[in-house]
């Protein structure tokens, strides 16, 4: 089960800014793959799946305190979107602004320049579920964010 | 980019039913990764990530009839969810009905019996985008679903 990359993320958003998903970034695709690009643009949005490839190999705990904060109950991995994963892959839906040739716009991708990506899909409502259950540690978060 | 299974799909769905993410289906954890799921069973939905194991490898088209329909537009692979892409990665976003130990039971699962699973990672209000726009096609397919 091997992966290749289809192109990488371009982006100018300074590292600490990258995980609030509030910037414009690009994803450019490797010219061998730009033909599979054709029609993306008429869907407003996106999954991008990427390679982390900044975390290290090696074993990893399985358990985590999400976002490193000891007051948050230890819960495992797969509870998590933590980077930390067995298989370092990262999923974000993003909104696409734009197309031009093989250079895809996007707003809201939380990755670093230079991250391969290896998937992209078209966002539709199949993917939209509002009555939603999440983790108390994750509510707690959110609030946290919003009285920022 | 190496993937290792994480687990696997168990169920007894027939083929030709899987696709319409209609039915409940089982992941088994390998027990190596079972303490990864602790928590999960706090979230009401998750996104499952599969290797599409049956697809064969060797070159593909970037371009696709959506579904193999020739009335329909050829388009790039990146703007479908055909199962053809240069990195056989399976998304789906699931119901978690109940986790019992390392078996946790779906509701939505579009993979076969077999076929490994690589990550799951919660659904969260992140994911959830009600202003969607979709390529003409696509709406064309949804109102030929809904008049059966």
């Amino acid at each position: 089960m091997e992966l290749r990359p289809i192109g990488r993320v371009r982006t100018s958003i300074p590292r600490d800014e990258v995980k609030a998903r509030a910037g414009i970034s690009e994803i450019v695709i490797d010219p061998d793959f730009e033909a599979g690009l054709d029609g993306l643009e008429e869907f407003s949005h996106l999954f991008v799946l990427f390679w982390l490839h900044e975390v290290g190999k090696g074993p990893r705990a399985l358990k985590t305190h999400p976002r490193g904060r000891e007051d948050l109950p230890l819960v495992g991995i797969f509870a998590t979107r933590s980077p930390l994963r067995p298989n370092p892959l990262g999923l974000t839906r993003v909104r696409l602004l734009r197309r031009e040739g093989r250079v895809l716009t996007v707003e809201g991708l939380d990755a670093y320049d230079g991250t391969p990506v290896v998937d992209l899909k078209p966002y539709d409502p199949w993917d939209v579920e509002e009555d939603v259950t999440v983790a108390d540690w994750w509510r707690q978060l959110a609030e946290e964010r919003e009285r920022r």
